[in-house]
């Protein structure tokens, strides 16, 4: 990928150069996890110096935050789960889940967040943080069940699951099933989780 | 840690230099994650040359495996769940994972594996390997449900999802819960998995 660089001139400019970095962050921490992703390779991909990268982002923690940005709008999406057909809740929710790791763009970055988490205790730290302001918060508020904290943790476990063992561990037959019948397998798990069956509905 | 190595004479011997070997890498891998796991930090903590560790485990891929051996016997707990009461299968399996998982000396050891898998594509496919042979076919093979295969995938996505966020990213209330608490969690979801409820019993 030839990415121009802060060094090419003013036409690119700042922005340019910080997007460029980001861009190869993404990629990188997606493929290689976080651990063997560094500064300088990150620097090198996007063709900058080293320095410009320290400069735009204090750390390498700084920057995978950054760079992890979830690839959907929670303020869409869980009205968009809990809206409309309250006995479909599971299975709007599996697709989206299903849709977002499918897909090639948006698939490796979430990916890529969970290996990080995984590899690094800070990264952990982080990526809960992230899920928990974005995502968490708004869903408990949300979800019509007596717990709906504990319901949002089980949620992100059900989640987290099939990151781990149809996309990373890859275990036979879930890794090859087509997307449409894991979501019929995820699907009346969330729908209990979601308040759709338990009789504990607000 | 002291441990005696090879170099402190006769006594400790091969095996004895093994098992420190083995020791300190179960521990590193667990703690450290694979990736900063190194033949030398290993050598290092078991008080022996690094040269002897490559006489023992060609690779820290070798290495990581032997460390790795599941902290129980498949051929035991598979009948333990799947004996007895038909109702409790579900409640056994989340009592044997949470028990292991709780435990100091075998829980850092599962949960080692799984990070090491998460990140490390070679680690994953020797997780895997690891599983299937030890747990996955044996599992299959006793499951009395329609597709064995496709429920020990989603068991294993079960307990995955559970490591992940209760003991790796830590997500509350989940991660304080009591662990007879998370057992009550589990055991429905997994007694639908082991041909509880589902009517496709054999």
């Amino acid at each position: 990928m030839e990415l121009a660089g802060a060094r090419s001139g003013r036409r690119s400019g700042p922005s340019a150069t910080r997007a460029a970095v980001l861009s190869a962050a993404q990629r990188q921490f997606a493929e290689l996890g976080y651990d063997r992703t560094t500064m300088r390779s990150i620097a090198a991909e996007a063709g900058v110096d080293q320095k410009l990268v320290g400069y735009f982002f204090s750390s390498k923690q700084a920057l995978f935050v950054a760079a992890t940005k979830l690839p959907f709008d929670a303020g869409k999406a869980i009205p968009h789960v809990l809206g409309g057909d309250a006995r479909q809740r599971g299975w709007r929710l599996a697709q989206l889940v299903l849709e977002m790791l499918e897909n090639p763009e948006t698939g490796p970055r979430l990916v890529g967040l969970v290996r990080a988490a995984a590899s690094e205790p800070e990264a952990a730290r982080m990526a809960r943080d992230l899920f928990a302001g974005e995502i968490w918060a708004p869903a408990a508020e949300a979800l019509p069940v007596t717990d709906p904290a504990l319901a949002v943790s089980q949620i992100a476990t059900q989640i987290l699951g099939l990151v781990m063992s149809r996309y990373i561990i890859r275990t036979e037959p879930l890794a090859s099933l087509q997307a449409e019948a894991v979501v019929d397998l995820m699907a009346p798990v969330l729908q209990r989780l979601l308040g759709g069956k338990q009789g504990d509905e607000r």
